[in-house]
């Protein structure tokens, strides 16, 4: 069906906008790299002659025409934005996978009912712009545009500003893709857990994605010289923020083994050595597959940091900043996921994502599932993120016979 | 002797070159604040017709002649820079009250024999530069130029750079200020910490200065996906660098209750919320008057480290970056401070200072000392830092008083 070899050389060669000299990618939201690939895809699809489209959050819409123009679509892609010095496939793998698919259907000519769009999703990581799936999030309603396009990067500037930047690439087309509405959608992803490598499976079958909160937590102390200011006459945020770090570290054994805790953020001000640090900002990640957990996560923290804040004559202030439920996908599109598989003779397992996705947006509007393929040793958010051709080739193979089936090809 | 009113409204004015809302300072070593500052000391000085010279580090010599040009000078005069959000008073006060006597002496016509020199040097508190007393470090031979010119800030720029940047003002006139000799230096600084104030008393006969030693931590961990990896499988820098902070804060119970410990900076890599941090850099800041219990606090950090990165899987580096052994003032300097004082009817009192100072390089080539005036609850780099008119005017004439004897006038 696709070619494996142009997918391979498509991922190798569009690594240039943003790539790492250790095989990562850094690629920040509407950064200059994100608008060179965004004008590299959009003069592929000029190739190809399929239009672009582009809504006011910067989502790139290509659309493939069906023979029947006033059917719903079939909605594949994923995003090109990455971490900071973050992997080469996060993102990037299922909107070239959904580009091979695209090229495959019109090299054999075949012929579909439904359109189909591949989507490059603006800001998925939310590394540069908080919160992540801003795009995908804004396309399906569940996060107000102009609240995203406010939304400031370290620096200050705003997304609206750096869509501006960006230019032609992001620039608004049309309010929404001109189709009829959305059928399905389907989102092909590499796996970033360890479980389909470590098992030996070719595809994950993602039956829905855990629950993700954010919390802010903001200590203030006094700052003082270092060298002067004695022991007991300190408040010094960085040492609360230590505990805090710690209780954190702490919520496997507090809480529940099966949640991922994690401190990926912290800001010191004024951050001058001789300096007892009067401001510290921690950015939390708390997931698990239960809000439950979740809630009891954030009490376990609440508690801690006024405890803490009380020790250290700081105070601590906790503010949840995203607050993102479960999400369960669509049984009958993980059906043609399943069956895809099993015709083309590959072997899939059930799991649940560990990771964000912008398919967990969609899939308050439109019936949606995701595609996983096995990624070495479950790392990504990382230059270290691998995955083999054999991997690319069998995810874009399933997405092929997926799209066909959903498609009506 | 001096006027009172003249060095407060001197003080009020120069604070705007850099002076916050909050009634601090932010005006870091050779940025444009500085540029201005230094302008403007550079007029007040040409006003009264006294030359000012430069030295490659930056450093600005105001020179009132004396009688006798061949006669070795009398060093006065501390920092116009500032920390990041720190007080109006830390070093501009040394130099403004230095103008003050030059200004007192100028007006009522007093004679002297030797050359007077009113020194601002150049980045004194190692806040954008490392280290600090970088200027008077040069100038007494402990630290080599072409060393100083290469540190650079956290944005990269060097300080030939920023020297470069700053342009006339901050320009080589001279590689030396030309007077035959230094005969004694004498340093007028805030306390920046609480005894004077606390007993009510107006002069501190400062005796000497503890030993300051700067430890950089680096901690390499393993980035990855904050929603996806497992506990176990995690290295997380941040974790492990929040054990050291909690272990350099616990350094007055495991080793001195007088220590001043202190970790200002903490950077962490990529600083992402939702990828687990790679790497954490720490700027560790240690103080007691004796290097023996620094040695101890270096090596209990070192085991510490040692164990934190088994236990965490990360790796941790220890590099010492400063080691400034404890300096003892000059105490025929000390005496002619003791004896103004007196004769002014003001209190005094010994103590040693628990901040760094540009005395502190001095010391090591010429007879050296120091005179502090309280600060109100002991503040300092702080935007809270503050003194009143009356200790501002007490210090100042004790220092016109000293510099009087010392110079022969
Ligand atoms: N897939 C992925 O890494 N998305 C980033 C959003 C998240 O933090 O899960
Ligand atoms: N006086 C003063 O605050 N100097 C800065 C150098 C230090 O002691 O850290």
């Amino acid at each position: 069906s696709i070619d494996a070899e142009r997918l391979w050389t498509t991922l190798v060669d569009s690594a240039r906008f943003g790539g790492t000299e250790r095989g990562g990618l850094h690629r920040l939201a509407l950064d200059e790299a994100d608008a060179e690939v965004r004008a590299w895809l959009e003069s592929a699809a000029a190739v190809a002659g399929w239009p672009v489209q582009r809504d006011r959050i910067g989502n790139q819409f290509v659309v493939k025409p069906g023979r029947r123009a006033d059917a719903e679509a079939v909605l594949i892609g994923s995003h090109l934005d990455s971490q900071p010095l973050g992997g080469r496939y996060d993102g990037v793998y299922g909107v070239l996978a959904g580009l091979e698919v695209l090229r495959a259907l019109a090299e054999r000519e075949i012929e579909h009912e439904r359109p189909i769009i591949l989507a490059n999703w603006t800001n998925e990581e939310g590394a540069r712009f908080s919160p992540s799936m801003m795009g995908s999030a804004v396309f399906s309603g569940s996060l107000a545009l102009d609240e995203a396009l406010a939304r400031a990067d370290a620096g200050g500037a705003t997304v609206a500003e750096a869509l501006a930047g960006v230019g032609g690439v992001a620039a608004p087309t049309a309010e929404r893709p001109s189709v009829a509405g959305i059928h399905a959608a389907v989102e092909l992803h590499i796996e970033q857990g360890p479980e389909l490598e470590a098992t030996g499976t070719d595809i994950g079958f993602v039956s829905g994605v855990q629950a993700i909160r954010w919390i802010d937590a903001r200590v203030s102390g006094e700052s003082g010289h270092a060298g002067t200011t004695p022991l007991g006459a300190r408040r010094d945020a960085l040492v609360a923020a230590s505990r805090i770090v710690a209780e954190v570290a702490g919520l496997g054994e507090t809480v529940d083994p099966d949640i991922r805790p994690t401190v990926g953020e912290l800001v010191v001000t004024p951050n001058s050595r001789n300096v007892i640090p009067a401001h510290a900002r921690l950015g939390l990640d708390l997931r698990h597959p239960s809000a439950g957990i979740l809630d009891r996560a954030e009490r376990t923290i609440r508690q801690a940091a006024a405890r803490i804040a009380a020790d250290s004559g700081t105070s601590v202030e906790i503010e949840v900043i995203l607050d993102q439920p479960a999400v369960v996908f669509d049984s009958g599109v993980l059906e043609a996921v399943r069956s895809a598989t099993r015709s083309l003779g590959l072997s899939g397992a059930d799991l649940i994502s560990r990771a964000g996705h912008d398919a967990m947006q969609l899939a308050a509007r439109v019936p949606t599932a995701m595609i996983f393929i096995p990624c070495a040793g479950g790392i990504s958010h990382s230059e270290a993120e691998r995955i083999t051709p054999e991997w690319a080739a069998n995810g874009a193979r399933v997405l092929f016979e997926t799209v066909a089936e959903l498609s009506g090809a």
